[in-house]
């Protein structure tokens, strides 16, 4: 139980979100005090609190029993009832995030603020603000002698690169689900809790790109009605343009598809994801930043998927029977 | 974070010493206060102090910051400590263990003791104990007003099956390392922290069989010196008997070398570890309880190993670069 430990926990707690948070970064927090797990949280959508509020709204319940805050659901409304109710029981704790907490105003006031005014032992950043706007933690921390430590740079840098990718110019990630021996045909299907995350993703998604064959064998939806979410933008990459109009994707409203062999209509699109099998991973591999894979629990006697890619594995966690798994191309 | 979140941290916290334990069950631990993580301990290995009485330890440390205890390493001296000195600090924490706590002088003091004199708020289970020497902790507890709940049976019972299946008579499991798409050659390499984790089994297990092929090829050593454990007597799976004795596993010392097409000699042992291929697990399969796969990140463009099983997934966690995957036969 150190700061790598205490970090790793706040950084698997922020990838539960990842894509989920957009346009904001996924930002996970711990609060400890004596090595003891005060609380946890992760930033979990646009406009909600920031992960360092969320976990120091627990904490302080967590601390006091006082039941008063919980009702509480904005940034500012949490801010303004801990000014008056802190009574200094954060003094010896600990605040690890990992990305430096910010220091304006925007959609919620300054966490930066939050933590000097609470007076914590310590805070633990995972990795620097890049960003112009929203930096200047660091430095506002220190000049109100808040003690600053560093923890799990490159891994904290890694849970926020799809972001900054985002904010640049453009995110595009690979999903696909295999048996544990790489098999995606004619296998085990995902679990309903896999379901349910792919539609949450597709919610945040602007463009989803899918193969051909794939529409005309499958005759998907391509929806996401399990989360009630928006429907993204279809690009069918085919060199033929025949498909039959009554396969239920065309059906969704609001929605524009494409059937093209160009990806360069990728372009115009900020977040991408490309569902598809080992033709179209193989066509593909060099325009996708990340690669999700959700695993499910069979050997199969099938022949696996395979382009050949270095991988380096970002997270994994439990999504019901199978383990869902990020990874990136191996630098 | 309710009884069922806390209670899965203790059960992933075990899972990291399974078989490690043996002839002992893995148990794991974990103590709160109002929803705050005091500590968290698993039992390490047969002879140290069980899963209870290490998260007690440390919990006593954290919320005392009394370093007195820190240098004690036997179950009763940190009984013989914490009787003198708990000041009634743990009645307002629950404790969480995977399994119903031990009742019996056997190597250590009896945990339900310890937890009933310390006046624990609450006690939640995981699995209760059927042995017959160790068992009858809940009612003990409850004898001594100690509130009792359960939570995450399934799991915790999953936890120890593998115990159990050794106490009643033998324990097999099945370890390959392969890609993320299932290819066991000419991959990429195990890492480090894998490669270490194999040696550890090997010391613990006391027959390993691995194919004939994979004898003439690899040329391999089986032994446990990335530990400086012990080495396992050796099964080559085979037809024929003719191999070259100048491979390393046959200059191990104090190791029996059987070479035979008879799966039969595995009986006379109590933990095997089979290391193999594909065709080696599909001749294997049915006598197989468990199954270990390192996950090594890559996808591959060679071909998968494809017996047919259906699995169910028990638990994975970070080994390196790679992912360590226990799973069991789909019941």
């Amino acid at each position: 139980m150190n700061d790598d430990f205490f970090m790793s926990l706040a950084i698997k707690q922020a990838w539960k979100f990842q894509i989920l948070t957009l346009p904001n970064p996924p930002v996970g927090c711990v609060i400890t005090q004596n090595n003891m797990i005060i609380s946890i949280s992760a930033h979990k959508k646009s406009g909600s609190p920031h992960g360092e509020v969320g976990a120091i709204k627990q904490a302080y319940y967590n601390l006091t029993q006082d039941k008063n805050i919980l009702p509480l659901e904005t940034s500012q409304d949490i801010h303004n009832f801990l000014y008056e109710n802190h009574n200094n029981i954060f003094s010896n704790c600990e605040l690890y995030t990992t990305l430096e907490p910010c220091n304006h105003y925007g959609k919620t006031p300054p966490c930066s603020l939050l933590i000097s005014k609470l007076n914590f032992k310590r805070v633990i950043i995972g990795a620097k603000d890049d960003n112009k706007i929203a930096s200047g933690g660091i430095n506002s921390l220190i000049k109100e002698n808040i003690k600053i430590s560093y923890a799990k740079e490159k891994e904290s840098l890694a849970l926020i690169d799809g972001f900054k990718k985002y904010q640049k110019n453009q995110l595009v990630f690979f999903k696909y689900a295999s048996t544990i021996n790489g098999v995606i045909t004619g296998g085990y299907l995902s679990c309903d809790d896999s379901l349910d995350d792919v539609h949450k993703l597709r919610d945040k998604c602007d463009l989803l790109v899918i193969g051909g064959n794939t529409v005309r064998k499958d005759r998907p939806t391509l929806d996401s009605r399990r989360v009630n979410g928006k429907n993204p933008d279809i690009l069918i990459y085919s060199n033929s343009k025949n498909f039959d109009k009554e396969i239920p994707l065309f059906k969704i409203k609001k929605r524009k598809v494409f059937i093209s062999n160009d990806l360069n209509i990728m372009k115009n699109y900020k977040c991408v994801m490309i569902e598809g099998g080992g033709n179209m991973l193989e066509n593909i591999k060099e325009k996708v930043d990340y690669f999700l894979i959700y695993l499910t629990p069979q050997i199969s006697d099938k022949d696996n998927i395979k382009p050949n890619i270095n991988l380096e594995f970002l997270n994994y966690e439990e999504k019901g029977k199978d383990i869902k798994v990020w990874a990136s191309k191996r630098k």
